[in-house]
């Protein structure tokens, strides 16, 4: 059985961690399954739970899904609830006091383990799978190859090839031709982290380019940078007109020139036009999240009360904002045929939302589940988006730090939004949507490991562990994240961004609460039709409704 | 061209109303299409626009569906805006002061035409269909045949073959084998407008049976009724026993007992057991849709307000209210194995909505598009819901009466929620739902014309109209409201009622609103898919952007 294989003695670290490695008779509960009787195991990456009769794995956890552990002792046994990061609330009731303290702590010390070298993708070999396959599928070079072809006016930089100019890009960007390596050096110094504007895509329509950056260090003193202005200034030619889409408020811009950032003066960039749109990140996104999965779990409330926690937590005004922003850059871009540059502060956030989601509307290209997969690369992992520490902690965790937000997954929705009022135009579906949040918060795979590309590359991620997406690209895996409906559009899809528009993606957000089960099946009979198979129809009337639980795949879980 | 054969001369009665037939060179605008200039015609029944060149028809509306008619003249024009039943909103832009308010005036006054036989339906005549077709789709004997074929306790009577125990029921109505007509009709006159209590559905997993009625007129005195006691105590075995659902609030109950109604008092129904479920109806539904069609056509609101109309609306809780009770009463049937009379006050509207969705959460039979039309037959039009009262105006209307409500349209949007909760398991899709709405409240159809089968039978509607029925289950239309995913689910399907999973009705409430065409083509693919025909894939993509609007069908318009 698969589970053996993880069943390894465990290093001397994880050993010291583990107080109780076993404990029989648990019961666990989870919402909407029948209880289960088994024998608990917590080794170095997994909590497993098998049913006694003949074994059958009943759960099969990886530690580092675990966001929040509640223990709860009376008489001689004791409950711990463990709240996942991908949502799930799972219940074991253990007998005896001193296991189910010594389970507890064992799981809250493995599942903070932060040295990324110790977790799980480090140990994970699937047999399918051989190590460094996938990691290649969107080198710079490969992006700058298409660019290429449609326009001299970009080259492929390697001033950051040792990671010096800007810590948080990879090692090639792409910058203007027309600019030296010693400018763009010179040019990142001016930006806060070293984030010069690169391109982030070029649309060959019109020619126009989306750029994205950090913002530049005006401080309060104004400060200028010429090679900065050259380097925006060569894009544009006489006359023509840019512009700056910053994610913060005029006033939060404005306010940052007290702690040395700022935004560019109408006076040094003249061909620049400034827009302020403000997007929420880092804690006010957090917490939105927070209660929205709180008010998802309210057990019955009142139509009124539901709705009004949906309002307060706020997060259909962020999957709002984040797409009208969006819509904003591509319509810069393919009506008025300008180029863009985006940023808020830092540039790895709602900078990289609102670039990802410009290109998605734009291009056809993105819309496949190789472009996807490619855009995920390029703009959010390559791009520095930092998921260490953004995805360290989800929804119900109490010692939250100051890092954790989820963009990620306020992009996720938006996609999902997209793909929902197009539902033809997108190659991949909802599953894959889940699967990518899933593995970002904890995973068996390095594609989401460390914050950068060079953190990656100290902590040799790409020679250790395996890449998500050569697992996710096996053919048997593979069509599991297809739309069954798929066809080419080459147009640019427009979504509609009126608050009546938007809706709860309930397929995340209700996941483990609320039976999706028929919606799956109507997926899967879609599919079948595609596949003009008629040979598998649901066998009986009765499998409906009790399903049993697959087994869980070496690459995700339930 | 089809409009021709509606330029018939108009009868006396019509051509008094209306001042001018045709007016040049008038704009129309329509959200989110062109604006088109052309020739306006009035007729007695239709409102006709002819693009000039060519003549090409633009527009094709029933006068009925229009619900008000705003005008504003300045200068030598004026702007004619009228708010139609279906939700849809049209402006004509008319030269000339005098011809603007004399189309207003037309139009105002051919819509509100209040006798049946003036109306479109005793005009239409449409090649396809011969009268009389699709008017014996379920008579009672059919439904009883069914039920005989199951038990003997049940009979059918023919007690009110003149309408005189209950004006508002059909003429057979199926009774308790045990009693007698003369008992039934006794039993009659202790229940507002006679509505004694009948068999509505048989289940025949357990035998239980779903009953309806009106309240029983105990008034302030507590008066009792020896027959209506006997009728509902034959129907429970010894020692058996029986849920009451009022959908009143027990305060409501109690107070109706003051205007001569009431509830079934304990000592005189000593096996009934009452279950009060307080389902609004009347004017609260009435304002609530009209909040709700308010707030969704309000331009760029903030997602704050948007939920806050769309809770303040409060449609959502009348939906999970209708949904909940339909629940309740199929599982004192099917899981408490307990016979179910269900009334509120006078049996025609709530009482109605919750013994229709019972039988769809319960009878895989009523899923089917025959079934379901036969349902609807059964227990909405057959039993007596006052469709020409209720649907006499729609949302914009300022000029309400007291008797409308959207009684029918909640069942709908309940269907609806089932149906996206079970995608596999009805038969027919939100096409169908649209268009039974669109035909409830406007029709070149007689089948939802009048109160009630009394009315109906005076009017001559089955010998001087046709069938809608008759026209729906043509094999050119019938195609267009299948569901593409459908496979017959024996087992009764319990929606999940939580506040978290009832969703905006976006396909009605936005129909006009937001573009639904990437929906409509996911639909028409699955349906190609199904068909196993890919002959007919999207031409271009440039088609998906701007489809002209298909010539209108003789039994629905856009």
């Amino acid at each position: 059985m698969r589970h053996r294989r993880v069943l390894e003695a465990a290093p001397m670290e994880f050993s010291e961690l583990i107080k109780t490695a076993t404990v029989e008779d648990v019961l666990l509960w989870r919402p909407g399954l029948p209880a289960v009787r088994g024998t608990l195991c917590i080794t170095s990456h997994h909590l497993l739970l098998s049913s006694r009769p003949g074994g059958e794995l009943e759960l099969w956890l990886l530690i580092r899904n675990v966001d929040a552990v509640e223990k709860r002792v009376s008489g001689s046994s004791g409950t711990i609830t463990l709240r996942c990061k991908d949502l799930k609330v799972l219940q074991l009731e253990i007998p005896g006091m001193e296991e189910c303290l010594n389970i507890a702590s064992s799981i809250e010390a493995l599942s903070s383990v932060d040295s990324v070298m110790m977790m799980y993708p480090f140990f994970h070999r699937p047999p399918s799978l051989r190590l460094q396959q996938g990691w290649h599928l969107c080198p710079p070079e490969r992006h700058f190859q298409r660019v290429a072809a449609q326009t001299s006016q970009w080259r492929l930089s390697t001033v950051n090839s040792d990671f010096s100019a800007c810590p948080s890009y990879p090692a090639a960007v792409i910058v203007p031709a027309a600019v030296g390596d010693d400018t763009v050096a010179r040019a990142a110094r001016f930006r806060q982290g070293g984030r010069f504007p690169v391109l982030s895509y070029f649309h060959p329509r019109n020619g126009t380019a989306l750029l994205r950056s950090s913002q530049p260090l005006t401080g309060p003193n104004r400060r200028r940078s010429r090679e900065d202005e050259q380097l925006l200034g060569t894009i544009l030619d006489q006359g023509e007109r840019g512009f700056v889409i910053d994610t913060r408020s005029a006033q939060a811009a404005k306010q940052a020139r007290m702690s040395g950032g700022g935004t560019e003066p109408k006076a040094s960039y003249p061909q620049w036009r400034r827009l302020h749109r403000a997007l929420e990140r880092g804690r006010a996104l957090q917490d939105s999240f927070g209660r929205l999965v709180e008010a998802c779990s309210e057990p019955a409330p009142s139509t009124e009360r539901w709705l009004g926690r949906l309002d307060s937590s706020r997060w259909l005004s962020h999957v709002k904002a984040a797409l009208s922003t969006a819509c904003l850059a591509a319509q810069c871009l393919d009506r008025e045929g300008c180029t863009v540059l985006v940023h808020g502060a830092e540039g790895t956030d709602t900078t990289l939302l609102v670039t990802a989601l410009a290109q998605l509307i734009l291009d056809p290209g993105c819309r496949t589940l190789e472009g996807f997969q490619e855009l995920l690369e390029r703009e959010w992992i390559q791009a520095g988006h930092p998921f260490q520490l953004r995805c360290a902690r989800s929804a119900s965790s109490h010692a939250r730090g100051k890092q954790e937000a989820p963009v990620f997954l306020l992009f996720l929705d938006c996609v999902w939004q997209l793909s929902r009022q197009f539902p033809l135009s997108l190659e991949f579906g909802e599953q894959l949507l889940l699967t990518l949040f899933d593995n970002a918060y904890a995973s068996a795979y390095g594609t989401f490991l460390c914050n950068n590309e060079k953190e990656r590359s100290l902590c040799k991620v790409k020679e250790s562990t395996h890449s998500l997406w050569a697992w996710l690209n096996q053919p048997e895996e593979k069509h599991k994240y297809l739309n069954p409906l798929y066809s080419h559009n080459p147009l640019v899809i427009w979504p509609s961004v009126e608050p009546q528009s938007i809706q709860l993606w309930q397929g995340f957000f209700l996941r483990w609460i609320r039976p999706s089960q028929h919606l799956d099946e109507a997926w899967l009979e879609m599919r079948r039709l595609v596949q003009g198979d008629s040979s598998w129809l649901p066998e009986s009337a009765g499998k409906r409704l009790s399903q049993p639980l697959p087994e869980p795949p070496a690459g995700t879980e339930r």
